[in-house]
Parts: C-alpha cells; sequence; structure tokens
C-alpha cells in the first residue's frame, strides 16, 4: 500500500512541513528509519534520531521546534503518539480486510454462515456450525460440527476447533492454535495399561480473547474450559480440561495449566509458568516467569520461583542460592573455629 | 444427539423412577445440572446435590434411598458410575462415528485404503500410504508416502504424518501434532556454521497410543524414534530423534526428551519435565512436574527438581530453600557468637 | 528405492568384496543392521559388530583388515565414515525429490513461482507472493500475501506463513511451524482490559535457517524479528516480536524468547531455556538447558541455571544445593556447640 503525505496529513487533521507528494509504504520507529517509511516523534529522547533519520515522513507533536534543518517530510499533529498508533491500527485493519469465499473451501450444508464473511481455500466448516457477521476464516481453518463463531472473530491460517466449541465475538485465534482437544484424562486398569476416560465437554471462549500460535485448550471432560473476555493467551501455552481462567489474564508464551484449575481476572503470567491441577489463583496475581505454582495462590500477590514464593522472598532466596558456596565456606570456618576454641578450652 | 430416559433405562437394563419421557441433549456433573442434561450420583459426600440439581435426569445405585421428594428424573442401575461412564463412551463414540470420503481431498492412486474409512476434505494421502480399516482421517490430515496406519485408528484436523512413519492400530494422534519432523541433528563445520546431518529414520507408533495436540515427534537419524504400545502423550511435548519410550508410560504437556534417550514402561512423568539425551529412566519412574534430569536414572524410583532428586531428599531440600535466608540469619548469628567467645578468650 | 551393491560402490569409487549383486532397501547402524539394509564400519571400536551384523551390505575403510571371514558384502573406501553420510545425503535428496503442481491448490494469479517448483495439494499461496527456483511446497503450507522465498528452500506439510515475510535460500522450515503471527502486545486500558497494539513488521529468515516443527515466530511490531542466516532453531520454540537472532546459533526444544531481546551469533541454547526481553546475548555464548536468563550476556561465557550463572558457578551451587538438608544439619550442630561452649565460659 502507498499513502502520500497529504492523505495521511488530511486524515490525521495535521499540517505538513516538506513534500506534501512524498510517498511512504511502510512504517519505522524513527531509529530505523528507512527512505518510503513513516514514522514519529513524541518521546524528547528520540528527538536527535530526527537529524539522523532516513525515513520519508515523521508525524511530530504540534508545538515540536527541530533545532536544525530537517531531511523528512514533517507532519504536525496534537499528539504524534496517538496520531501514529491511530495510522497503525487503520494500517493493520487494511492488511486484514478480506472478504468473500474462496475456492475450494467445504462449507457443509447445514452450516449458517453470517454477512461479510471471508473464507479462505481449504477452510473447513462442519454440519450445524453458526458463523457470525464480519468473521475471517484464513485458508486451511478446521471448524468442527456444532461449533460457534461470533462476529467479527478471527480465525488465522490452520486453526484448529473441535466440535462443539463457543468461541465468542471479536476474538483472533492465531494460526496452528488447537481449541477442543481431548483432556488429558486415563483410568489405570490392573494390567497396567490405561482406559480413555471419555471426554464429552468443551471449550467456551468468551468475546475479546485473543489466542496465540500453537497454543493448545482442551475440551473439558464434562462441561466447559472457559477463557472469560478479554483474556490474552500467547503461542505455545497448554490449557489443560475444565481450566477456567478469568477477564482480562495475559499469560506469555510456553506456559502450562493443569486440569481444573482455576485462574482469576486481571492476573498477569511470565513465559514458562507452570500451574498444578486442581488448584485455585485468585485475581490481580503477577506470576514471574519460569515459576512452579503447585497450591492455590491468593489474590492481589506477586510470586515468583518454583516452588512459587513472594516476590520479596524469592529476592533474598535467589540472592543466597547464588552466593550459596560462600555461604558454605563460611560454614566450615565457623567449624574450625569452633573447633579451635573447644582446644582452647581444653587446655 | 436426543435421548430419552426410557432408552437410556433399557440400555443400560435400569429401573425408572420419575417421567420415562424426560429428555436430555448433553451431560453434566451432578453439582452443575443444567435443565436437559444426564447426570450421575454415586459417592454418597454428593448426595445433597440430587436435592438441588437442575438435570433432568440422574443415574443412581439401585440400593439408594433419597432423604426426601427429588425432582429429576432417577434411573436406578446396580453400579451408577460404571453405567454412566459406558454411556459416556457411547456418546463419545456416536459424536465422532464419521464414515466416508470427503471432496476434495486427495488419495494418491499407489495408496491403499481399507473398509469403513472416514477421509475428510483437504486431507492428504501420498505414495504407497497403506491405511487399515475403521480409520477417521480428519479434514486436512497430511500422510507422507510410504506410511502406514493401522485400524480403528484416529487423525485429528490437520495432524501431520512425515513419509515412512508407522502408527499401530486404535492409536489417537490429535490435530496440529507432527509425527517425523528431522531430528535436530547438525555437524558444525570450520567456518561456524553448521551442516546437516541427514535423518533417514522414521517414527513407529506401536497400538494404543494417543499423541496430544501440537506435539512433535522427531523421526530418527537412523532407525526408529519409538513410542511403545499404551503409552499416552500430552500436548506440546517433544520427543527428539532416537528416542524410545516403553509401553503405558504417559507424559504431561510440555515436557521435551532429547535426542537417543530410553524412557522405561508404565513412567509418569508430569508437565514442564526436560530430559537430557543420551540417558536412560527405568520403568516405574516418577518424575515430578519441571524437574530436569540429566542422568541416567534407575526403576522404580519418584524424583522432583532440577537437577532432580529422590522426592524425600527434594522435600527437604525445597524446605531449606525457601528459607534459605533464615538459615544464613542463624550463620551470621553464629558468627557473632563465635566473635564474642573468641574476645572473652581473649581476657 | 533399492540399490545394488555394484552400483553404491560405483558411486563412491570402492571395491567390492563378496556378492556384487547384493540389495539393500534402508541403512541401519552396524550394531542394529538387518537384513536389507547398508551399514558402515569406520570406528574400530565397533569392529565386533561386522561379525554377527544381519546387515546386507557394508562401507569399511580401504586398509580394513577382517579377523575372521565375515558374512555381509564389504565396500572398501578411503574414508568410511564420509562415504556413508554422502550416500544418507544423496538418499535423502532422492526422498524428497517432488515436483510439479499438485491439485487442487491455491496460487493466486498475482503470485510469482519459480522454476521446478513443487506445490502440494491444499498448499495456499496468496498475493503478490515470489517463489524462488527449486522451492517445494508440501500440501496444506499457508503462504500469506505478498511474502518472498528464496531458491531451494522446502516448506513442509502444513507450514503457516504470515503475509509481508521474507524467507531466505535454502531454508528449511518444518510442519506445523508458524512464521509471523502476532506479536504478544497489548496495551492496559483504564477499565482492565487490553486494547491490542497493532503489529505491523514481519519475520525475516535469512538464508540457511533451518525451524523446526510446531515453532512459532511472532513479527515485529514495525520492523522484522530476524534470524540470521545458518541459524537453527528446534521444534516447538517460541520467538517473541522483535527479536533478532545472530548467524549459525542453535536453540533446542521449548526454548523461548521474548519480545525485543537480541542473540548473537554461534551461540547454543540447550532445551526450556528462558530468555526475557529486552537483553542482549553476546556471541558464542553457552547456555544450558533450563536456564533462565533475565540479564544481559557478554559474549564467550557459558551459563547455566535459572537464574543463570557462569557454569563453574553453577556446578558449585548446584552441588550445595542437593546436600542443603546435611549443610543445614551442620549449621544446627554448631549452635549446639557454641551453646555448650557458652555454658562452659560461664561456669
Amino acid at each position: 500500500m502507498e499513502f502520500k503525505a497529504q492523505s495521511i496529513a488530511d486524515f490525521l487533521g495535521g499540517t505538513i512541513e516538506g513534500d506534501a507528494n512524498a510517498i511512504v509504504t511502510d512504517v519505522a520507529k524513527i531509529e530505523e528509519g528507512r527512505p518510503g517509511t513513516l514514522a514519529f516523534l513524541s518521546n524528547p529522547k528520540y528527538n536527535k534520531y530526527l537529524y539522523e533519520t532516513e525515513a520519508t515522513i515523521v508525524i511530530v507533536n504540534q508545538d515540536f521546534e527541530p533545532e536544525t534543518e530537517v531531511k523528512p517530510t514533517l507532519i504536525r499533529v496534537p499528539d504524534a503518539y496517538k496520531a501514529f498508533a491511530s495510522l497503525l491500527e487503520l494500517y493493520q485493519q487494511a492488511k486484514g480486510n478480506k472478504t468473500g469465499i474462496e475456492n475450494p473451501s467445504f462449507i457443509d450444508a447445514s452450516a449458517k454462515v453470517g454477512n461479510d464473511v471471508y473464507v479462505g481455500a481449504f477452510a473447513y466448516i462442519g454440519k450445524n456450525v453458526r458463523i457470525g457477521n464480519h468473521v475471517k476464516i484464513y485458508p486451511q481453518v478446521y471448524i468442527g460440527d456444532n461449533s460457534i463463531v461470533g462476529d467479527d472473530t478471527i480465525l488465522f491460517a490452520g486453526a484448529k476447533i473441535y466440535e462443539d466449541s463457543r468461541i465468542g465475538e471479536a476474538c483472533i485465534i492465531h494460526s496452528g492454535a488447537v481449541i477442543g482437544s481431548d483432556g488429558f484424562g486415563f483410568a489405570p486398569t490392573e494390567d497396567g495399561s490405561y482406559k480413555k476416560i471419555p471426554q464429552v465437554g468443551n471449550v467456551i471462549l468468551e468475546d475479546n480473547v485473543e489466542i496465540g500460535a500453537n497454543t493448545t485448550i482442551d475440551c473439558a471432560t464434562m462441561g466447559s474450559t472457559i477463557i472469560r473476555k478479554g483474556t490474552k493467551i500467547d503461542n505455545l501455552v497448554q490449557i489443560a480440561h475444565n481450566v477456567e481462567v478469568g477477564e482480562n489474564t495475559v499469560m506469555a508464551a510456553l506456559t502450562g495449566i493443569a486440569g481444573s484449575s482455576k485462574i482469576g481476572k486481571n492476573c498477569r503470567f511470565g513465559g514458562q509458568v507452570g500451574i498444578a491441577g486442581h488448584i485455585t489463583v485468585g485475581d490481580n496475581v503477577n506470576i514471574g516467569a519460569m515459576s512452579g505454582v503447585n497450591s492455590s495462590i491468593k489474590s492481589n500477590r506477586t510470586i515468583l520461583g518454583a516452588p512459587a514464593m513472594d516476590i520479596a522472598q524469592a529476592a533474598k532466596v535467589f540472592a543466597i542460592f547464588r552466593n550459596l558456596p560462600a555461604l558454605r565456606e563460611q560454614v566450615l570456618d565457623m567449624g574450625k573455629q569452633i573447633a579451635q576454641i573447644k582446644i582452647k578450652l581444653e587446655e
């Protein structure tokens, strides 16, 4: 896509200084600006880059005064950061503005598909599926029988939705994510082998949920595995059967939540966190990367470590841990001193 | 699907108390029963829920005596738990009872496909592939050349099987699982770059193996990476080249087994476990979540931690670890006492 | 595929001892040789296996002298290991020698596809995509709009490439890998919910990069997430937005690199490593499995642990860690001794 300085200024209600016909095809940070890119300058710390950047157009605050002549075309607006952010949103929407049904795709005769929907080639929509309006289903997506996908949701290429899933409105599910695979439930038998426990529940994603690439969310054994509205889950995360994650919680990559655990709302998990099964994590809980949580956690705590501790305690523990050899030396040395004292006392 | 109380009672050989025409369309735990669901009551601890549940039908033990009137239709059977479990199995089988070849799918002319097989749309079956009877190949599955898939196996949507793989009977492979990708083998060269070591082996899954969503199992460099019969592997697990996993072993999500390691039978691994390469883990070994195993482990042990220790030792170690600041205080305090003693002795 | 001893000897410029018409269809290690396999013997440690192996043909060094009669046909060459390795490469190339366009596949009219390319069934090539020569695109691969794929690259079944990606020459991307999914960027709002930060950058893979199965590499928020030439990434690895990984670095499975971190060249990471965001790891850094790195690391270091320490320090720390109960006993015992000394001093 190409944009002229004039069109951008018109859209933002800004004023141009320089070449109104300058053209950009991409965006960049001001310190990485290349010819043909649009950048912005808001934080005065970055002012120096304005005189070096090769960006073609730079959005600046209305009151910004350059110290010397600048090469890029400037567009002045009341708030350069906000203006740039709104352009980015527009840009992303324009990029993803696909509609229509590509061929071949598979839409079962019993499925109901809303208006203004994109169905990419090789996408599969099963029996009795209901797809809302303005939904984008990229190529090679699979939507199993009886599933529901709400309005404005985007399923990127190759996302897999098992039957009976309920996907809310304005959700984003990235490529390779698997929603509704069987929970990991097996009953041991007398001969040491395992018998599969039927997994007949489903997965519910409420509205505005984002699921990262290749993340897996298992269906419930019975009932539903639930991700509440506004929650954002990064790539390669495992959510086991019957887990429930509260509203507006964010989880970084490679985290695993074991079966039947309940996670509160407004929590923030770092990467590679592990949560044991059948426990409860309260609201507003922050968990540091690589922490292992094997018992329930009350609301409003910040924890770290495996096993997880309060962050202040963890900081002390890790500081000593790293210096264990010094502590041990000290103990050995004290042992010698005590021995010497004893000898002296015997004398 | 809809079931009448009468049909369920007939199937189970049970007797009805209440409305024989009551209809259910889903199952639920008794404490989560909603109208239209079937639940069961077996453990007396849950008796109280019978009087509150909104489930439409509840299966109870023959000799169960309610303390007061109950709303749901009851079906009395000798063992309520077993009866419910057998219904769930039936339900899951009925749900997944797909057959026939959907179009378009790709079945190479040289492939042999058994009887009563389901091949979903956009599934790909390569040259010389042999598919057994009653196999279900969901949409967008890929089966590379020369692979063999045994009777009664289910490959869920988007599972990827590289060429030359051998999949046993009654296996279940979930969406996004990758079987037979190249082992991670590279030889360093003099200029610091790496030369790929050809990976010409394959993967063998024996019978009754279940592989979770987005799990990856690499082929052997030469020979076979082998998963023995009855073993169950959860989601997002990495099994590297030339690994061998014994019978009836279960591994939870996000676990990684490095190249050429041998895992015994009847082992149980928690989530996020790491096993180093070229080591042996014996039979009946239990490994706690997040443990790191960097040397061989004898049979019948239960280990925990990174590096992994016997569970009893690990419990002691972690208790002290969490209290390291107190231990350090004690040491510092003892140091002061020793200094005072020395002064006293000098006097 | 079938090969005669005579053809192999001709190809290698070797001499035959035994049946020149012996036929092999597979390769094996000499200690695992089965009838119909080709093996090699180079390391004298393995000589004993030559007299037991059931391999049909064994490649040996020119000057090798068997101690007794051997069953397999021998092919003598100057360097048995090198000869075998070159055969393996040939074998792998022959196995993967697919060409032509399978149907149905989706190639947008605006896409440009080079010569001698394989496009498997159900593969999707979007608008303005440019595919080089000798590229292999396996079934069910997705290549989003405006992406570029260099000559000789292989995309295995079901790899997903988001729009605007740049894939270099001679890269290998395994099944289920996702290149260019959105970075995990959200701005908190006043009501506790999160607003998505548009992710308008892309991913650049330079030449000779290999990406493992189900690995995910997020696009940059702006600019590019970059994997430099010759770098090899294992299965199930997460590379977040705006990360840059230097040349010839290798990373084992289940590792996660958080946003905006820069990794140097010629590094080697074990499995399940975690790297925090916005840090720099120098060149030639080795990181042990399961290490957690939360601050920048200078070049040429070898580190281990979470938090990561120099390997020598880590070895000492872990040795003490495992024996913490003994250290604690020692401290308690010294406490008693000090108490006794004090009593004695009072006397």
